[in-house]
């Protein structure tokens, strides 16, 4: 069997089975979508392409956009980034708070909200204009340039963050950022605004599977055991308290959004966004993971 | 170069600089080991073995038994384990108790303590005597009769090892433990005290590698899709509050003991047995953590 | 209305209404006790008595010994009691094993069961024969032969306490227990099964309200500043996570048992001790609160 | 020995030994004080006055206006007022924001900042212009005209605040504060910058000790058994993780302040003000712990 039928069979399997996630409620906007939508997109090594369901409708990425803030971010400021932030699951989605308590300040991760701030505030460090600089980075990365900020989604969770506000404010009373709270915000909630189709997710996400990858630009985004890492800090985080239930029952790197999309990666073989906006409890694309463990299963290509 | 010179080589490169770990103070008995002691051995998917320094040497597995804990009992009871102990990370070396209270008595992963508690007590359940019968698994696995219980290091934890007698009877209270919390603390203890050595150890984890994997009875230890999960386990939770670390220095799956002993699968390629008994801060072997950063490096083997 | 009169309409009151607490269900012997049992002794500083009720049955007192424990482990070591036992509140019921943590093996109080216990290690270092000498101790200062422990009960709490056979060996993992955590234990459920009745119970804490106490053997158990200090931390800590509460609503320092008593002392005027065994959701005596809080608003004789 | 010597002894006395204790340095403003300033200001029920060192010196009174806030809340919603705040000792300096995670939002007593600032958005529904109103209150309350807000104080909390700010959000995250944080915030950093001297909160605090206490215009600011309950939150939260030790050591319901500022309420005798700007471990006041201790002491007046 191809993976083109794979996908397919997958893909049916689940349309006639009950969804029994929910839409995320956090930000009103995303609550809007048609919570039916369904897409994947695999992209090979070789790059080969293989798409079902609504694999070119875009949709918010929300946290995915964390991997290319970090990606950006090492590539630019090298290991020095794990100074201010570590490389160890959370161990609990509520503790955020309570965990900068323990660590003076030091996130554990880099796609745990708070980690994701520090990096944004590293971002901001390196660019006149962050948000143009990081928008021209997807674009490259992905190889399409109709990918943008929704100001409307930016400016849903700015009126209802409240959560992240206070996150952001205490990692500066710890001294661990550089730029004010409120910037920081609006860089982070932008760059989570940012809208992009399976398509678009898959082909951007080749940069962790090949180790010659070059961009539209003949740029190499990572060097291979910067992939390598990144791929690593994504097994054991990338999908907040559920990144233990993820290595065991896809046994991939990848990482959610609370907009429904995943993307997981093959290093080596493949990259495979797949979005269906229903959340499990953990807030996890409830298709999602349940097409990703079935995908790994079939293809027997879960990298344990 | 070959495996041999590879291994030699970061040998020789280790053994040449400073050793800054620290021999665990926790098991009196322990610290009477020489200090000095390093030993390394690798065993292919294809039975191609190397060995390097002190490879022959016996010593005290400690943690690293608590994989062929969770091995036969998932071989025994299969996913009903899951129900008492879960497979997420745990977010900290010293939550144990905490994270009993606000789950409920659910041990996070079968690899820290309250969970291989957990893990003993489900093994006595399946057995009349249950310490013999452990033995002879690992006997099995590892194809090798001269492995054997240190009833020296078995009492020293007993009589000094008060924060998991608290453990065990917390777990009692919370009713995830069907036996006596005595008898469980024993057979825990026994089965740490295991000794075996670099060879020892890597031979036996070959049925993490190896799908079609057969002890020495031509018994098949776990199927596939269970060795997946068991290895998905190591690479998120192996490594108490570093195994995000793990993940990102060295990418491999895999699990340390307090003895100074570390096992490491490639599923597919290989497994590696390393032991040097100083500990660094998180309590892994020093040298042990630096040889597999440095070996999964020069032969490009990561997973990720 | 005099203090006969007071108790009498209150205690009619309260058994014309509904209780709607539960009796412990922890420790299997307590709940084998008639719910419905109601009694109220009143003991005035100048040598008053009033009751009504089953005033004179004996109950378990439970953790109301712990006050007793704490009072004569001052008497005998002084203020070098502070060094293994801290005064302060314990901000959650739930907390006792996080705490130690978080403290390194310090109890917060004397009135959590670990700091129960590290009196009554301090006790244990005092005496040849400690659980004879308590019992003396309390006959005195209650001037009443008739008290003893239950077997019963100790051993009912001995075959289902978990819990605190758990904090009993973290205390010991922290090196905060001189003895043999096993003996601790043993102490401690004894003293915790002492059996009393309000009467007594209010007769024996009169030493906590005037200052030239005296007992039987014309001894002083504790001089006039221990005395205060004891009513302070009975005030602040004397009802786990309802000690704010009780404050709020009583306004006196007190002390609740799981048996159902509570102890209640208004310094300088009277001691007041109540029994009802069905407990509200904080684990204190349903009726016993209700009653306390109706009497000091009743006789305006809260100390705030 | 009357107050006036029993004051003048007690302050000769502590003048004359070092004192140990750090300004604070969380409000940078706040760094800039005299730190050798001493005062104290003795109020009896019976309206005599005695005054030692600075005692007509205005400081910044901070935390001390929680207790103003509280008051002037439960008189216009009565108990409503519980529904929003609890009334339970913290039992943690750092877990402010932890707390809150495990109440869901609901903080554990008005005292701590999150509690403070619900109290602000309680104050903030009652009035047009809440800060003017809360000043007249404190004016009334205190028969002094003289009484101001600092702007420099206010401002420079303002700019260094993120850790209010973070706490702020995270109430509003939970639901638990009706107004617009910025705006709750900038009221909250209002009243804590509030400037009086000891012989005016002195003064104020007789509405906590006479049960008849009537303002200049003639108005009673709680009843009887709301001041019992005022007096009886100080006691079991007034200072933060040394609520305990207070009690322990000093035996009177308090309130202390990062100005250096404490004011302690005897019922039905005398209320006491001290300033002296260098704080100890806990964040309370050196001298003034010290002070209150041996006035209980030597005039023997603890509540207990």
């Amino acid at each position: 069997m191809n993976y083109q039928e794979i996908i397919s069979e997958i893909y049916d399997d689940l349309k006639s089975t009950e969804d029994s996630g929910q839409v995320a409620s956090i930000i009103p906007e995303l609550a809007k979508i048609d919570p039916d939508q369904f897409g994947v997109y695999l992209t090979t090594a070789d790059n080969r392409e293989f798409g079902i369901g609504e694999w070119g409708t875009k949709f918010s990425i929300q946290s995915i956009t964390k991997v290319f803030a970090l990606s950006l971010a090492y590539q630019l400021v090298g290991d020095r980034l794990w100074k201010r932030v570590d490389v160890e699951p959370s161990g609990s989605p509520f503790n955020s708070l309570v965990q900068l308590e323990t660590n003076n300040g030091i996130p554990r991760n880099p796609f745990m909200n708070a980690g994701a701030l520090v990096v944004c505030d590293i971002l901001m460090g390196q660019f006149e204009n962050p948000a143009e600089h990081f928008l021209s980075f997807i674009r490259e990365v992905a190889s399409s340039t109709g990918i943008s900020y929704s100001e409307t989604i930016a400016n849903s969770e700015k009126a209802t963050g409240y959560r992240n506000i206070a996150l952001c404010n205490y990692l500066k009373s710890f001294g661990n950022l550089e730029n004010d709270p409120d910037q920081v915000l609006d860089f982070y909630f932008n760059i989570c605004s940012i809208e992009m189709s399976c398509q678009e997710l898959s082909n951007a996400f080749l940069f962790l599977v090949n180790d010659d990858f070059r961009t539209s630009e003949n740029r190499q985004v990572l060097n291979m055991s910067q992939a390598k890492r990144v791929n690593a800090i994504m097994q054991t985080c990338g999908f907040y308290d559920e990144s233990g239930e993820f290595a065991f029952r896809v046994g991939l790197p990848g990482k959610s959004g609370v907009g429904g999309g995943i993307i997981a990666v093959h290093p080596d073989k493949y990259c495979i966004a797949v979005w269906s906006p229903k959340l499990n409890k953990k807030g996890n694309s409830y298709r999602g993971m349940k097409f990703l463990e079935l995908f790994t299963t079939k293809t027997a290509s879960s990298i344990f």
